[in-house]
């Protein structure tokens, strides 16, 4: 089955570079970047170029095949980003890719084509993920999220936005309310633009107004992505994510999670465990170079937040969708049983 | 009593003009301007140049006085903004004060007597509100607010940030988490501006950031303004201000709205009969005149929103304290007797 696609890819391998759609660009300019060597590939997940964690995981294990003979490069990609357990996840995959090759040559070859099966994977576990969703919707509903999970986030479809993608392939009309998600805009820049690419009926609100439009517009449902899920369900996403999910459950709204296996990390217990990555205070002093607050004003800019599970309605995976016993169905999954 | 006090001030009236600090330019630019015509005026109060309840209130009474021979300035001044009411208490109260005068020249005596009584008594009103307001934090309390209810908001000292100024003089440290406050950023550009000119511990935040600032950071209490309240206690205020009020409700912090009597509407039973002013979509998709959107997409700008009486913990005026059985309270209030 192929689905025609409006969205450009996120990560490309070339074989000598790995070409990146800039995401700090959009949505003014669609640039771009060819990255060939393994600093290329830090700054560019640093500074945010390309994000999303199926993404950074695909764009690290390609950064692994490109510079192989370099042995520090699996640490130094991994401390990229703190959050995002996928970036860890393709590392690890990769390493063990090698373990039993018998020559530099058989060695580089593995982890090239390891890095593109990564890729591959993550397109069908994204259709999966979607079709899962589908369920969860009716015609005519309108459906809120943050931050982009969507198809420039991962390998293609997304996780979060797959769902619509898929509807709107099936004639099934939902609107989506995208919420900008400030400091770094991933709603109004990537978002709206990726939505709207794919002809898919998108309203930007900002963060600020999420339990207004919940009300007026009588929201049926939020769904986020996420960049690490615990042993118990508890999510890091993208910093606003914990206030969306207090306002839904304020509402009675279900409030769900779409994120794919590698996403999980069963050997943190719990949100608690999970390191919450700080960056830099321009980020909220500024917009786009723009000077929006003084100049030496403290802030504190985290980047993520935790759910804690007991506000999550259902846990969407390729795999079916989970709806509460979190620790029992995540062990489930894993020992790779059908789930849902 | 005189308080030193660094932050200039919102509104004045100079004879043939009113001298306004212009708040869209700030914190980069200090910049006042001289408005002497009823179109200046307008504009000054649309294009928020101007902004803050009580301040604008106070603006448009010494528009109305600057331009008393033109019959209908009242109802043009009374248009530029729907949900504020202090607007429309100020141009009244300036009507009353020339209903017995016997000559033109009286009428416009009476009108700029009116009209800075009006700046007069909201100064002492903020004061007392601050006054009411201290006793409920303690030194070392972490506050959250959102928007701009302070000094450059009304005629001086604000009502949710006039405690901060007083607990200041008192030694009574407590630290104050701003909101940016989008779309216009009200929070990052005037509230981190004027309490770091008043020498006030300030760290800024994102609106997205409000859940998990409030479970790290163990904030003590929520303290916004108002623009519009109504006879049950339902409150219009900042859009995001409502969201605010259920997480803190979910985090059991208590949730304070800080208004003069102006601030109330009892012709309104409650928030549903209130005005949503909704703004121009530009607003979201620009940031300062840099786009952060896709031109063309859909945007819901609604600027307030209404606040349930049953999520605020206490509303402070300049006569004390209401603390749940608004209705009533209010009715007292307005019979002129004391309340808590």
């Amino acid at each position: 089955m192929t689905h025609s696609f409006a969205v450009p890819r996120s990560v490309e391998w070339k074989e000598t570079a790995i070409t990146i759609l800039n995401q700090q660009k959009l949505p003014d300019v669609t640039e771009y970047l060819e990255l060939t060597t393994k600093e290329d590939v830090f700054d560019a997940i640093v500074t945010l170029k390309v994000r999303g964690a199926p993404a950074i995981g695909i764009t690290a294990a390609f950064g692994l095949a490109l510079a192989a003979k370099d042995i520090d490069i699996k640490q130094y990609l991994n401390s990229s980003r703190p959050t995002a357990i996928n970036l860890s996840w393709a590392l690890e995959r990769l390493s063990h890719s090698i373990e039993n090759a018998i020559s530099v040559n058989e060695a580089k070859t593995n982890l090239v084509h390891e890095a593109i099966q990564i890729q591959v994977e993550d397109e069908e576990t994204c259709r999966m993920i979607g079709q899962n969703a589908l369920q969860l919707f009716k015609k005519g509903d309108r459906i809120m999220t943050i931050c982009n999970a969507g198809s420039i986030a991962t390998s293609r479809y997304g996780t979060a936005l797959a769902p619509f993608y898929l509807a709107k392939q099936k004639d099934l009309g939902l609107h989506i309310y995208a919420c900008e998600t400030r400091p770094v805009l991933q709603g109004s820049r990537l978002t709206a633009w990726e939505l709207m690419q794919g002809g898919i009926d998108v309203t930007l609100i900002t963060d600020s107004m999420a339990a207004h439009t919940m009300k007026e517009k009588q929201i049926s449902a939020v769904i986020v992505g996420a960049d690490r899920i615990a042993k118990n369900g508890d999510t890091a996403n993208k910093i606003g994510t914990y206030g969306l999910a207090i306002l839904a459950n304020a509402f009675d709204i279900p409030f769900f999670v779409a994120a794919p296996l590698s996403t999980f990390d069963t050997k943190v217990k719990s949100g608690a465990d999970i390191p919450i990555e700080e960056r830099d205070p321009e980020e909220v002093r500024q917009i786009s170079g723009v000077r929006t607050a003084p100049t030496d004003v403290p802030v504190f800019n985290p980047a993520f937040d935790i759910t804690p599970h007991d506000l999550i309605s259902g846990i969407i995976t390729e795999k079916g969708i989970m709806t509460g016993s979190y620790e029992e169905e995540i062990e489930q999954l894993f020992r790779g049983e059908k789930v849902h």
